[in-house]
């Protein structure tokens, strides 16, 4: 099945055989027990249906039924903001960052997450009202957030006809988004109670944003599905991407104090992919003492911010850098443009933009490698539907693994509820 | 001097006296030793003027020398496009942040700071030609990323008369930015030699940026010289704040394995402010194996992300909480919109967006303290010029102190510049 992946890992520089005491492919290799206990998890979960996230990249019939919502948002709006907040639009602003660089004419899908009143004020004013449509998500239909935004979106639209412009996705429950939704004649959509919203980003909260937006969201089924395969019918634990890649995690922050993930995507579409990862890995893995803190870099970018930490700083740090091809993409840089200054800069005069890009990225590959610093590559070729699919199911597959290793419960969110409670109190308190 | 601040420190909250073994206001006053280094080479290099960062707040010629350019920028152009990369634009992205909120009618700024080739083309053709200005800055004028994008938008601007259109910011050497600024007739102004990248942002890097953005920059300047004042005439070191939390941070790391520190705002506008210090701290600290890993986080919305994982993972973060007070502002959440949900609502409605938003900052501040994670606060009322400027030079002077105390050089990226040339032979052998 590997020949028909979208992406190909590469771990070989995880294994640090010129530091004494470091992670050696035999100390990996003694990882298998651990990695087969996370594999038949995974198999069973996908058997059973208990993990709808394990079947959802073979639907297609969902994807169907939302086309007359699309049409309409296509048809009669500009612009699209998504109120919601965590798990609810990381993966759909995950996918939706694939139409930079297309040129395509749906609505643009903007996301209102944060509830800052002077920021939010100000982007809100930004639309033309009569021209915006909304999504409000909310799983649980409770989350005060993306409530306090509606009402508030509600409010400023006014005593016109807003009915149709406004669309809530919540569970099939008697909850608040579901009251309000009823209250203004709102159309209201299912959302299943069991997909975890940090892991939706193949469901309908994340797929109905990015099939607005224009994007080919069986693409991002089909290569989610392809990854989901490699790893279900794997021979060997190990041998598959994600299994391997929760296996170095753990043994890494076990036994070799590597207590932060680096995440170094080389193509800037994928900043939002790296903050998507962020919340699945933290809030899934931190519990009970565990947990290692997934730091979000940007290639080229952190060469002039972070990298001088990466390298010369203490050794806490495992890599994983995400690599396209550029070389051939982007302006050409022009001899003649440069003046006099075309001898000094003859190194660089003739090439693409995406030539350098492409040499930058090796040179940090190859930086991180000679300071013995453990690094997986994650290569493709250019990034499109597919291959966004397959990296969001790599790593949601890798997190469950890496949660199986370590005992954790990858579900649950226990202290984040406990807050929840505490802003209760002091909004009650006030009243 | 302390009343006259713009902003406040508490710090009273980053010793856990609950903690076996944790860090105690015993142990951080024996860093008073150490503080007095840090305090004394600030003071000399403010003395003798061999860092000019630390005479820039008391500075306005410059200011007013800016005049023609900003007035010329904002009445020919609706938006303005900084090339450049790291320390460059860092700075004015931060400042810039101020504008979202306001009414100003002057350009908006943008930063081009990253050359994947997709998406530097799809935002540079999102912009009118014809009312586009350009800044490229490049402190050494030999920024392989910065040439690139200057030479590709002087040949997308194509032959006409674009020579007023964009001006270059660099050295006074002659560097390739320089000739071919000479070469295209482009107005060329001097970046100081002196000034170091990372430490820019109140310099004419970090500020013709921003008042070409319409952006009041005395009022930087000015909040930024409240803060240096307060530490050149503290008494005692660790009374002052940015000594106080290096040597926090410092002792942190060193005698308790915290090797994070994570830069938590409850504004939306400081977002930037944190990948700022991202840099500034990563690449002043982390050499030798020292230093700590600065995380970027965000109120409320990784409440919903990375705040299970901070109260309930391993202790190896130190927190900043960064607070303004934003009770009554924003919509206020009306019950009568709320229908049949109301009930279930009763905490919330009548309140604004901007108490949620209080009510979520005290309960995330609660539960890191009731969770015994070492937090200081830093509090001012409202977002405003001097908050800002007093932010910057805070986090400056915290820097330069805690590399002091590590008896690290604060100003130097040695890794980064063996990397840039490993960038140029990839070139070179592939030309």
């Amino acid at each position: 099945m590997f020949h028909k992946l979208p992406i190909a890992n590469d771990i070989d520089a995880c294994f640090m055989h010129k530091v004494d005491g470091g992670f050696s492919l035999k100390k990996f290799k003694e990882m298998a027990e651990l990695g087969s206990i996370a594999l038949e998890f995974i198999r069973a979960r996908c058997n059973d249906g208990t993990l709808p996230i394990l079947n959802l990249p073979y639907h297609r019939d969902d994807i169907v039924s939302w086309k007359p919502i699309v049409d309409r948002y296509q048809s009669l709006y500009d612009d699209v903001v998504i109120l919601g907040i965590g798990g609810s639009t990381l993966g759909s602003a995950t996918i939706c960052a694939l139409v930079d660089g297309c040129v395509i004419t749906a609505p643009r899908i903007h996301f209102l997450d944060n509830i800052d009143p002077i920021s939010f004020d100000s982007r809100l004013s930004s639309f033309d009202k009569e021209k915006t449509g909304f999504l409000a998500i909310s799983k649980s239909g409770s989350t005060t957030e993306t409530l306090t935004k509606l009402l508030i979106v509600i409010d400023r639209l006014g005593n016109k006809n807003f009915s149709t412009q406004i669309i809530c996705l919540t569970e099939p429950t008697d909850n608040p988004m579901r009251r309000i939704a009823a209250t203004h004649g709102l159309l209201c959509l299912d959302y299943d109670p069991k997909v975890i919203g940090r892991f939706s980003a193949l469901s309908t909260a994340g797929l109905l944003p990015a099939a607005i937006a224009g994007i080919n969201v069986e693409g991002v089924r089909r290569g989610a599905a392809a990854v989901l395969d490699a790893t279900i019918f794997a021979k060997n634990p190990l041998d598959n991407p994600a299994i391997a890649g929760a296996a170095i995690n753990v043994a890494l922050a076990r036994d070799h104090g590597i207590n932060q993930t680096v995440f170094l995507p080389y193509v800037e579409r994928l900043e939002r992919l790296s903050i998507w990862f962020r919340q699945l890995w933290a809030e899934s893995l931190g519990k009970e003492g565990y947990g290692t803190t997934p730091i979000n870099a940007m290639g080229v970018v952190d060469q002039h911010s972070q990298m001088q930490l990466y390298l010369a700083g203490p050794r806490d740090k495992f890599f994983t850098v995400i690599c396209s091809d550029p070389r051939g993409l982007g302006g050409r840089i022009r001899g003649e443009l440069a003046g006099s200054a075309a001898e000094s800069l003859n190194y660089l005069l003739g090439h693409t933009m995406g030539d350098l890009m492409a040499a930058e990225q090796q040179a940090t590959i190859d930086s991180l490698i000679s300071n013995c610093c453990p690094t997986r590559l994650i290569r493709f070729s250019n990034l499109n539907e597919e291959v966004m699919g397959g990296l969001i199911m790599q790593f949601i597959l890798e997190t469950i693994a890496a949660a199986q290793m370590m005992r954790i419960n990858a579900f649950d969110q226990p202290v984040v509820e406990e807050t929840k409670l505490l802003i209760r109190q002091f909004l009650q308190e006030e009243n």
